[in-house]
């Protein structure tokens, strides 16, 4: 088998067999196949697209390309929950604590932040000493011990997704949803759980501004995950403005917290619970999603999540005073209003740049060695159908430098779409079930 | 300007202008950008195609990369002639002599031969003591003494073009006719020529097996040629079988001289003339293409470019006695002849199995470091339309080595398809003209 075949073969749109995507994928990271070749494949690939087996199989490819996790010495359950990434969505924070306080075992390998979306890892590591990476023994150590463990992926986890995913960034072959589906679901399928419940972001903040390709995206994810006899089912839930009231890395560690003591904003609260309920349900802790939502309340009610977090931080490292004490997460030195300069309802939010201007803040990265300020951070004092008035503040920034603070204060104030009426329907917050 | 966003622009189908395909195609040169988005934007090329005016940007960005000549010393007008590739096809080796004895400047770099097709570089090569890596210094030398000069692409032509070929060779990129077209035209249009007539291969033994695929390159090559300021035809003509009687190096050059002298086969007689007489009219050396041929005839019939020919191999370094002594020339050991299955009428060839026939005897390269035997050959005894007998011979081998000669032989057999009745009608060797 020649790679240039192989090249010839999907630039002219044909299908590829199993075996050919196994050498592909194979060849490419034992760095057989050169870059150049791959990223050949890949353009023709995003073009001409891959069809539904032969995503299975370049997703099995990667997969096992590495280590896929067994946890069959923990007793239970294994469930994850993924996002396919957004402004302010924090519920992996709050989610795998009230999970993991139920009965069920989340192992979650997330990843950092990536354009204008927030990373888990990044979050995290705004704790004090929380060490999100763990070796494979030590994240099975953690899990054994409290029923969850956060780290990132590791040179075991789906090396072939890691050289890919590298590649994909610098050739602009990232936005196509058989590729974004094998490089999500190889390294998920590699976290040896039983089910995974997708969180399929659809609106102005996420990657899939329309719902449709949301949708498309989400169920070829679950037929994948399906075919890979693990359960899996995908919410598509609305990203038209953050999720919650923050963005940031302390700041959303703050807000989770909030969840995770009974309060919080309600779109955050009410986002976390449904996809605990479903991880309760897919796990089979519970007989259906209402018995799910009512055990993820009780999680809270009673304070086991809260607790729950406290002692997965103290497992990996991290200060876990922080949930009672937030003033031990880094704190920016200054913080400024956004005002409008309208009076109006917001219909809308342009809400990608909020993650944009958060990123010029220092609290994203335009390069993966960039180092991230975990302090700084965005409060959102106004939702979509609200009534503003000019020069009512719309939102806080948090910052340590003013260096480009201009820059991202004009890039929120234009984010915010004010007109005369409030829009005439508001979206539900989750749109649509997939796979269920 | 960042490579990425170009290959996001040409993957999503939008349009290049000038200043963005110089960055690429300078940058790339520079090695400012890696093979590897190169690749990517080649395949989106590929897939998307160009259009007209981004095709003349990146044909002058490619022509500009290197040195552009300029013969404004010598004399008269230059012309030249590019052929797309075929089997059998040694016109360059006739019309160059015919040119220059007709007063005009020929000045002509050449390719090797790639994959089927042979190239006349290595046909040159054939001839004892033939340089074709003359400096251009050297080069101009040549030309200025006897008016016509044959050597191949050096560093300073074209060196995008080079770098560009050698990766698209690699990455399944080279079947585009855009591609092509910058490609041939920036190398031809560094010539410091006037005047270009294009020999476009329509067949089974072209690059394009369909005469409208032809015909598209063709226009695309002629348009952008006149765009830049000289004057272009081309030339559709048919590659439905070898041109000549022989295919091969050392074979070829016979042939060659012996249509220089007044005799050899009268397609490539045709053929030869006829381009040549395109290059006069071109060249302004003749009112019409008919006075070209019967200047072509003449340079013929009075041996002046049988003398030129001679001239010009001596003043490359070459053994010029191998025109009047063609015993001089690498002879294989063996012949073998390979005779026909079945009696009938010939009604056509799969062409291009000649050439690989040839190649798998050692006439051709896989790799482009491979040698290249010049004494190996095939002699067709059959043309289209001819009556054949059961174990009549088709054709014969010339050979070396033992090696790979049964497949060779079958390749060949197979190669002729043989019916009960001739074809209906035979096509014309010069099928269309392009451009004037």
């Amino acid at each position: 088998m020649r790679a240039v075949d192989l090249i010839r073969k999907k630039r002219d749109a044909g299908e590829h067999s199993r075996e050919e995507l196994d050498f592909l994928v194979s060849a490419y990271t034992q760095d057989e196949i050169p870059d150049y070749q791959m990223a050949a494949w890949l353009m023709a690939a995003w073009i001409r697209g891959l069809n539904r087996s032969e995503l299975a199989a370049l997703t099995e490819a990667m997969l096992f390309s590495g280590e896929v996790l067994n946890h069959g010495d923990i007793p239970g359950k294994k469930v994850d929950k993924h996002s396919t990434g957004g402004v302010g969505d924090k519920t992996s924070l709050i989610l795998a604590p009230i999970v993991a306080a139920g009965g069920l075992t989340v192992p979650m390998i997330s990843g950092r932040g990536l354009g204008h979306t927030g990373g888990t890892l990044d979050k995290l590591e705004a704790i004090p000493g929380f060490n999100v990476n763990l070796s494979l023994e030590g994240f099975r150590r953690v899990l054994r011990e409290c029923g969850m463990g956060l780290i990132g992926q590791t040179a075991e986890i789906a090396p072939a997704d890691k050289k890919i995913y590298a590649l994909r960034d610098v050739t602009s072959t990232i936005e196509n949803v058989g590729l974004i589906c094998a490089s999500i679901m190889s390294k998920k399928l590699a976290e040896g759980i039983d089910a995974l419940v997708l969180d399929v972001k659809a609106g102005s903040g996420a990657f899939m501004k329309r719902e449709e390709d949301a949708a498309l995206l989400a169920e070829i994810m679950v037929e994948t995950g399906n075919r890979m006899g693990k359960k899996t089912v995908a919410l598509i839930t609305d990203m038209n403005q953050p999720l919650g009231r923050s963005a940031g890395h302390a700041i959303e560690v703050i807000e989770s917290i909030e969840v995770l003591s009974g309060g919080g904003p309600a779109d955050l609260r009410e986002l976390s619970v449904e996809l605990s309920a479903w991880m309760f349900y897919l796990g089979e802790r519970t007989m259906n999603i209402e018995e799910g939502r009512r055990l993820a309340e009780t999680m809270i009610a009673t304070g086991q999540a809260k607790k729950k977090f406290r002692q997965g931080i103290k497992l990996q490292g991290g200060d876990e005073r922080v949930v009672d004490e937030p003033q031990r997460l880094p704190k920016a030195r200054s913080r400024v209003e956004v005002r409008s300069t309208s009076s109006g309802f917001i219909t809308g939010t342009v809400c990608e740049q909020f993650g944009i201007a958060l990123a010029i803040l220092g609290g994203g990265r335009e390069k993966k060695e960039d180092s991230i300020d975990h302090a700084v951070g965005l409060e959102f004092y106004k939702r979509i159908g609200e009534r503003v008035e000019k020069d009512e503040p719309l939102a806080a920034i948090d910052y340590n430098s003013g260096a480009r603070l201009a820059e991202a204060r004009d890039l929120i104030t234009g984010s915010y779409l004010i007109g005369a009426e409030p829009p005439a329907h508001s979206l539900p917050l989750v749109r649509r079930i997939i796979g269920n």
